[in-house]
């Protein structure tokens, strides 16, 4: 899983129908620092300016499936699962 | 999914009989900028330069399937299946 | 799959309701030295600082399937499936 | 689908009983240029110096199921399933 | 598939039951020089300083099943897959 931050968000009207009823948010890597911005269902509610977990290839159908938000396996490659509460390194422990 | 622009086709006469059928475009990531360029199954009639959402992976047979385009799995791994209207991020809001 | 040490825990209350008994290490790749930083669901007790064996993507689902910690596949693509004893290369041999 | 050259072969004695009948071939990802080495088994009959579309992951294995090649999954992660005719692209048109 | 060079092992006595009976080798790619280093579980016999054809992702367990070390899929996410002989690139015969 991925610790990113919700950025921002993307719509798109012309998509595969199975795509519908997703939201669609804009996250961003935060290791390294100002890493890769990437797209990922949100399956937890996430604002932007949030930190999540995000997991991805086939581990994000199956979690839009597990999540109940859909039966069949949703054509996603990304999926927001948590907010993240806390995050507790040694490096920050250091600081 | 990657936010990709359209920056062209690729044409293959000697292919997998299973990729019959296909439009094959080539897309280039946006974060990035000038990121990586690999080619995609286009699943939503995507025009050069327009922005598109792809999926990469499994997750493009799933897309394949679920759009009606195969019964069975196609053997792609990469496929664009969102034209975006808007894509808002904080970094564009302080612009 | 990766070398990596433990450097830390994620807590996350709202999270998908499948992701519910696992512990998230936060863990960061050893080749390269200070690699990449993510997320892993931890299988084996690992503790902070300790070397383990991560594995990712829908081997993380297998590996929590096959410990049996899940029935069905839990969302998840990343595993800490083994704590490191001793790793033995050419280049410590040398040293 | 990576856009790749090839530029060789690799031979193999000692190696898995279910990679029998199965060529393959050294390529080279086009972009960036001089990009990523890798070694993908031929399904289309490619030839040193040719431009090639290659599949990677999970979907090489469907690729050789659907061309004939396997009944079964092969264990294979890439694999060529076309000859690239032409590519067509922005930055190629400008010049 | 990703050329590697066998550099070392790797011992981990407290692990998933079903990594149970696999050799992990520490691998790293030859492409690019002194690439990435990680670690794969050997189903040919292979001896540090060779080369081998290392495959990733699902198509790892799909190795260890068809070879018979496992009957279902081992939760391994690299397997070293074949030993290799000879490998003649464009650049090798320039040189």
């Amino acid at each position: 899983m991925q610790i990113c931050k919700v950025i921002g968000h993307v719509w798109s009207t012309k998509k595969e129908a199975a795509l519908e009823g997703f939201k669609f948010m804009v996250v961003q890597e935060k290791y390294p620092a100002d890493g890769p911005v990437f797209v990922a269902a949100d399956l937890v509610g996430a604002g932007t300016g949030e930190e999540v977990l995000v997991v991805s290839g086939s581990t994000a159908r199956c979690a839009a499936k597990s999540s109940g938000a859909r039966q069949d396996e949703a054509p996603i490659d990304a999926a927001i699962v948590g907010i993240i509460d806390t995050c507790e390194t040694e490096k920050q422990k250091k600081a």
